[in-house]
């Protein structure tokens, strides 16, 4: 039970929701390996709204430039999505590789090639073995059950897929179930070159585009863009939203009867994918959710717990054990945040050490203990106005810079 | 030879200019080790013209607060500073201390307590201890010779001191000699809290106030403010400029005889100092110099730059000797610098490894084995305009994480 209307799926994904397929090949852009998986299509039975968020990188790889452009449109029936290749500095043959590409789904699926969109991610600098993709492309397999396949199909560094889906019952016209699903992959950079932040989200219920791409934003601002891992941002990033209307019933727009509940549903999804993103980041062994509460404004809580949990220092402290309030504070002021140094009140995992600014005498034990948990929340209470933001960041670990300082030459 | 007018003076430092007097003294605030010093005074014969930037964090200690409003004087006599404690977040005694502290130097040096200004750096959020620096404040013998230990009395988790000298003949009336000397400390963050960045700089030159204060700012934009060690900003950071006018002839102020000169010797002081602090960063093994040419703008350059110097990914990468291209490409994209993709190339210790965006073929063995000095140059060639900039950082090493997460309680 995610609220008292939202409840989760078991083993859900992004093809929970009725009338979407999906599948994953094959096709040889990674290092073959037992059971991997790198070209794969997720693909709605019916034309679906669209909504989409991109890299706002003013490097993008083509792939993203197609996406963009396609996305215009507000509708799309397939997306086609590669890992191993991120499409990206490799001149104009990029963009005529992602078109191609999604030509070859949009053959093997019997639509508009208009009606398709691409995602990359992998090495950077790469064409896209077209060969390849051509060869393999008609190995894919729609099914229903097919939403693991194409989660697994989009991993790089992840360790894991990640997968979610919820449902609610319409509390509107025709008790109608509605479903989202989504799958994701991570943030952490890869070897050789980097990585993206992939996320495709699915749902059967019928929705106004303006109100689909208001909610994604809102969705996207309040979970995807609320975490850090190292401060970078890839040439790929895109977050997809198609919905396809097949639980029926009145269009959802804003104000209707299931807005609310579909607005919850779909940030849960979000924010549940972007956390397993920050779970699964390379070399994280603990998860900090921060947050920020009491700031005059939205933005600026959100400017502040972004700034805290992307601070080095801060992530190191977790690492540590550490409850180096002084990080915290440093952090904040150089958030541009409006803040009261002498209103901060500062807690970990609930416990206070700051008050009014200043130390306080806490059992440290008892909190060096606590940040031994793999999630670790540390609040920090401006005392100056109602607004409450959380961000979601790791702790810096020796593997980290292991793992991104491996040779690869 | 610095330039063809400008000399470096061998061990020079911060009492290399005429009239300048230092000293430092273990006051306690500090572990006791054999010859740390803990608290310092820079002391000027005459009365200088003083030019000062601080920290834009809006959290800071209140020993930067004091020195913020004394420094709208523009003139000074004198500095102390001490490390150990960076008298912050301890509510309103911080002042207080800040206070008494200065009141007690002038004291000391038999000056009006308002023509000292106040340093602190160490630990947040514990009190300076004000009963050891009553005590062994008077300790403190001035001489010209005591520049050395007024840089070690700064220090915190620095390896070393960081001190630097230059001089050059007046190419104007008199024929006098100009020279301009400093010290500093270093960025890294410091074991149980943080540190700060601190510049102390002293010439005998006579300089007109509004020149010395443009100055100093052009001098830190291109040096203190271009460095990354980890993105992070610290409560107490300062940089101070006194010019003491003891090397006697005109005042100097813009457009005069020796004002390039005098600018070219502040800005080579601050650059040098700069580059050690990155070089002495906690846990760094090699110094990264970002060049980015062909910028539109200063501004647009200098957000490349820094932008890559701090780019964590980028940071690992130097530690690995992998030269990673794409994670500058992604560092340029996010950067917020204008860039046509297309133009772009890029350079690793002037070999050419991007042409137009794209990877060209190099020997990349040479590359890599050029990425193990202590010093490597990562070029980037906008091919948009005419403006260029240098960043500095250093690399990423498991050091640092070890240096920066281990316990304190």
């Amino acid at each position: 039970m995610v609220t008292a209307t939202i409840k989760l799926i078991p083993a859900g994904g992004v093809t929970s929701a009725m009338g979407f397929l999906a599948g994953g090949t094959y096709a040889g852009l990674k290092t073959p390996e037992e059971g991997v998986l790198d070209l794969g299509i997720l693909f709605s039975e019916r034309p679906a709204a669209l909504a989409a968020t991109f890299t706002t990188s003013s490097v993008v790889s083509p792939s993203v430039t197609l996406s963009r452009a396609r996305a215009k449109s507000g509708e799309a029936r397939a997306v086609v999505a590669n890992s191993g290749c991120a499409n990206c500095c490799v001149g104009e043959q990029g963009l005529a590789d992602a078109t191609e590409m999604a030509a070859l789904a949009a053959g093997h699926l019997g639509v508009d090639a208009g009606q398709v969109m691409v995602c990359s991610t992998g090495v950077i600098g790469v064409e896209l073995p077209m060969a390849l993709i051509r060869q393999n492309i008609g190995n894919i397999e729609l099914g229903a059950g097919g939403g693991g396949d194409f989660a697994r199909a989009i991993l790089t560094t992840d360790t894991r897929s990640k997968e979610i889906a919820v449902s609610f019952q319409s509390g509107g016209s025709g008790g109608r179930r509605i479903t989202v699903g989504g799958a994701a992959k991570g943030v952490g950079m890869i070897h050789p070159n980097m990585a993206t932040m992939l996320c495709f989200v699915a749902t059967d219920a019928p929705v106004h585009q303006p109100f689909l791409r208001e909610s994604l934003v809102a969705a996207v601002d309040a979970s995807f863009n609320m975490i850090d891992v190292d401060g970078d941002q890839s040439t790929n990033d895109t977050v997809l939203l198609m919905a396809n209307g097949v639980a029926g019933g009145a269009e959802i727009a804003e104000g209707t009867a299931d807005s609310d509940d579909f607005r919850a549903a779909l940030s849960y999804v979000c924010t549940e994918l972007a956390k397993e993103l920050v779970r699964d980041a390379e070399g994280a062994q603990r998860l900090m959710e921060v947050v920020v509460s009491g700031a005059n404004s939205l933005k600026d809580a959100r400017l502040a717990a972004r700034e805290i949990a992307g601070s080095m220092l801060v992530k190191a402290m977790l690492h540590g054990r550490d409850p180096n309030w002084g990080r915290m504070m440093m952090a904040l002021g150089k958030s541009g945040a409006a803040i009261e140094e002498s209103r901060i009140d500062m807690f970990i995992n609930e416990i206070q050490i700051v008050h009014q600014g200043m130390a306080i005498s806490f059992f440290k034990d008892a909190v060096v203990s606590a940040m031994g948990a793999p999630e670790v929340q540390l609040g920090i209470d401006l005392n100056l106005g109602d607004a409450t933001a959380t961000a979601w960041g790791c702790d810096l670990t020796e593997e980290y810079v292991i793992f991104n300082s491996a040779y690869t030459t």
